[in-house]
């Protein structure tokens, strides 16, 4: 699995301001200040303590940089990296206290991303013999979306849209208050921008073929058996990109993939992950 | 299990609007704005899906509240309580564009918040007829800090220091760097204010004999076996506060409890708790 | 032409905002402090001095309700509207120190997005008779660019994507990055999710033709000869959505929309726009 | 024309960050991310396409520099220097996809100030034969105030107060609260500071006289007759500074200039200027 | 003495928001949140505990709204009155907890700059048989400028210029490096804008006839001693306004002002005021 | 005295740049960019004008740097030192502008901050011969509070609880709302996690037997006698903290500490300190 895009510094350098801000309150690491000589220096190694994937290595650099930019950190893995337990991701040297001080807002970024490139990559596993792509979802932790976009990346999958505002999504109560999905995707078409992409979310067949009749870029099969599935596919022939949404987890993503869906779209890849466990050893 | 005192709204709108901002983007919510009169209206209801502990409902009416004061919102249920698939958790009125651009936002906050207490009150239960108390760590979300330490409290959890600055934690590294649990705890009260408490993590028997002769307020016993760990609570016979720490889970939670320490550390609370599945149904 | 849908309040109140900070500076309106008293109030009304199309009337509701609340403000007509010389735009009436201290703020804002609506919407005129839509660029004054494409759809036109991030512009730097109009639309392809369309620039019919052998959702025109246009607009047959790029003028547009493309881009309609001339008149 | 003293840094960079936020939005230069080898480095040249003044140079320096510190930027020319079409203005090489991520974003402040610059140029021109000064006005666009009032500068013009809290500009609106010219320059007086200048605007000639006896800084003649104003000039003999203001055009500034007037202030200078041509090309 | 203009509340509020994010930090109140019922509701009222000038009741207010937009609260005198000890500024009325909550706050703005008035009301009342005015200077707590320098009005004081870019002082150090007063006068002339005033320092007799050739707004007279004062305010003969500095104590005041300058300033008022002290009252 | 620990960076980096923002203003040092020439340079030196102690030096040396990080700075002492009249702090060389620009930011912090360390210092030496502490309290300037607590400890003396949520201090009020000292203990112990302090604050002995009865980390004796705080030394014997307050001078802290209090909280430490007389003369 090649390596997505790294993220640019400064989408990550917030994050890791905001957590360092709500770490050292107001007084900083006052146990490190008592403890610690201040020209003490420590090396220290990231290390896996379980099996995963990779993501957010970066927010380890721009933690430790930006408490102190003399500190030298080295990465010995990249994102979307397997990675076994024991294996060193990135080693740091410099100021004790300012590694001390760093250490648990480094941690906890890597090992949030890294929990969820890790799921993603499990469902990725999962379908890889399919022709279907697992997608995430807009349900991220609030503060954390582009980050845990970028984690679902690593693992191998792909994003649906960002936000309400860069492409549309027309859903049930939509679809509702327009009067049928036909009329809804006419209403979209023609307020949307040319380079604005249109998703419709249809709950059955009849509206399947409401839909293809005004020509969506892509459909969202809402909670459909496995054999609507199916059918759905076969009626889309190609006219649309087809997305498989509801109830989606690691025991049934495998039977939706085989029914020939474009797309997967799985919720608990960013909220249901649990933080990979991933410590900083002193060397 | 009685209601937390609720969290100060300024505590909780920050993030809210971070929420917002990264979900509204530069344009807003433009599929509504393309498919619903702006006059429309609808009635919705916060529905649980499973069954779980409540917290952070508070988020559900300030996202609301942030897109348009003249919401009504209806809160069904306090933080705290135990919920069950299909209970209304709160119910909304209002212009159907708003409570549509702010529902995912709403939903992805106490989903989150309250799988954080459904997931404490579990370790809560377990060790109930102990005389143990369950606790968190600073293993948060970057950012979501205050608000699921609240979440702890609503699973009936309680706090750990907030941050590096309210209370000193001396662990193995700066132990290591006094040269002594003994000169480092001695150093540490040398610079506390009188207002702040010194707990020190012990590695075996042996340190905690020199914790013990310099009295700190709390020991952490730190991946004690079961009977190191009744052996330490005898040993301090009531003279600090003992904590257990480290590979703590709800298989090996009931017996840690049995050995009679006064508090466990479980990072999981935080940082392995998946989201709630809640829902915002039309009604 | 039906007005646009209105931009929510939160993506202009910012902007509101920071002009008022530029303003009041350190003390605010230290004129008006001296020679009025606090308690006199004022009505005035918004009056139109040329003709144009009115955009962004709600920021001169949102500067004086920053100031003050309780200041009445009466819309009179709604964005979008042609506007005469002498026409009431909206009235206000309240302290007189406050609408004073706001007025030039919302003139500033007001003016300049009318500015805007107007000669893109004598474009939109000139065209009329075309299949073609005028289309905006990512030429915008700096912090305002949410309000000056809303502008522009005020004036009849459509919107351009809105930033680097929402949908894939491959230009002449791409093209010669990867080689080849093909190479550039597949890896971009290859690295976009579902919801992202692609674009590609083409400058000669021989590009072009590479472009369509791959597929993307729009192709334009950079900078093509009328000849050309027609040529390309005929060669792609519809396979794609065809936009002319490149010094287009009020003097040139009408021709280039008798091409038969689909979509004119003018960087005019945001940097070559002065702001229409609006006072506020004491009643 | 010497060059106006540069702008700090401090200044320009808030607005540096504000546009390349808007244009970079929540994932960066997807196309460049998609098109481009990360390691990939280009020089490029800004160039004029017109002929103007230069103003804002710098502003493509800190664009640049706001992404990538390691690109080397070389500035071929200073602001306030007049410049030919295809004059190069300032060189850049580093990494291909920094530079373009940061292009538009340094091309629409440098296009936007040079704008204003050369129009400001051109009126400055038209009174080189006159003792008259050009100076701006508030009619700013909002959030770049300082930078406008800055490209006044560069194009030879001075500037008018900066906001409403730096000198006390008393209008119709206060002379007809106090009832009189002579009133409102008194209560202006008691209030204002010894640091604080104090200038009134008068409708007439009889105003004229009502203000010359109480003695401001500087007298405002609003939308005099030419004749009204040289005999306004006659009047004040010196006794204060004379600015004329109101339906000023490069028509009509020369013969306002030959009244004798001390400042004639041009809104349009801000207000009324199309961003000047500026483009960045390969090497 | 009048009441002085009130100050925005928009230039309060960002310091009260500053301060109640300092004091109330990650969790509020956490003493009121144990021991208070969150229905419990008080009266109280801010007491002065001995005499002085009131300043910055408008602080109490605000710190009040910030956290509870329903308190009551009824101003009882306004700022530049005279307080006797036992006296009531202000009574509050509502929920416990947010009155606590707001109280140190909203007395440590209310103490600080009544202090600072208080202290200005003595310099004021010393000089008051003469024609000088007390002025302030730049040294005034970081933050709070705007509010220290609206506390020196309440005293009965003016201001000085507010920050390094609203006029001209031209200290020594300029003079130094332009080879002399007149020089310096000079450059700052050809440089400032026609809103803007210009005062020179002058540390001798030789360099005031110097300064007076050049006729700056206003002359500062630097560590002058009596005599050669009142010698400079001779020479100047109302050609310039006059300004002490350096020095000045309320032991030397009297005798400065007697020289016939017409401005004392005082570094004192803002850097050397204690606070007042004033307390809140349980009713 | 040893030197305190220096505050982070971090921590001063934003007081410094509201300090600077609100001495700029909106264009900068408009006197030194008109008198000197931009390339010029100058040595200068922070010198003390009278006795004290130094407090707040990196202050000044984050100013200068937030202008110009070519600055040369060079620190002479640490903060902690005691200084004389005339002793060098600090020098800085560079570019004579940027100097200028920061220097009254720079010695506003450093003279208020040494002014509170200098205030302490005479507090600490004055109990020298006693057990007590000196320490501060929350009545501190509005945004320097860590600051003015560090300043504390330059001076000698011993930090309070730092904001309202890191420590319980039950109050008067508190106490009455709880009906009784030893039910508001309790209540304070049954909702504080385990890493935080308590203290009560009594009014007279019967209070203190009953604190003492509920076991509290710290007793506050509030406005006692002599006598009886003697007394309640006696009663405490050891149990807890004891901790005098209310009335505090110079002229009473000697008797206070001669009762054998453990430590003694004075407010005037911050909010009754004189800015100690701090000066940059040109080298």
């Amino acid at each position: 699995m090649p390596s997505p895009e790294p993220l640019p510094d400064r989408l990550i350098v917030p994050v890791v301001e905001l957590a360092l801000a709500e770490d050292l309150g107001r007084l900083g690491d006052i146990t490190s200040a008592a403890c610690l000589d201040p020209r003490a220096r420590m090396s220290c190694a990231f290390v896996a303590r379980t099996a995963g994937v990779l993501s957010g290595l970066d927010c380890a650099r721009l933690a430790m940089a930006a408490l102190d930019p003399d500190i030298h950190y080295d990465a010995k893995l990249s994102d979307g990296s397997p990675i076994a337990p024991g294996e060193v991701l990135a080693v740091v040297e410099g100021r004790a206290r300012t590694i001390l001080a760093a250490e648990r807002v480094a941690l906890n970024l890597v090992s949030r991303l890294s929990g969820v490139a890790t799921l993603t990559a499990r469902y990725v596993a999962a379908v890889a013999q399919s022709r279907a792509r697992i997608i995430d979802t807009r349900k991220t932790t609030p503060g954390l979306r582009a980050l845990e976009k970028y984690a679902v990346r690593c693992g191998g999958g792909a994003n649906h849209r960002f936000g309400l505002d860069d492409a549309i999504l027309i859903k049930d109560n939509h679809v509702a208050a327009c009067g049928g999905v036909g009329e809804a995707v006419r209403r979209a078409r023609a307020q949307a921008g040319h380079m604005v992409k249109i998703e419709v979310e249809v709950d059955n067949l009849t509206q399947l073929e409401e839909a293809l009749s005004v020509g969506p870029d892509i459909i969202m099969l809402d909670n459909f058996s496995l054999s609507d599935m199916r059918n759905a596919v076969a009626r889309v022939a190609g006219r649309a990109v087809v997305e498989a949404s509801g109830g989606v987890s690691l025991d049934t993503v495998v039977a939706i993939a085989a029914t020939g869906v474009d797309l997967i779209s799985v919720g608990a890849l960013t909220h249901g992950a649990a933080s990979l466990d991933i410590g900083l050893d002193a060397a």
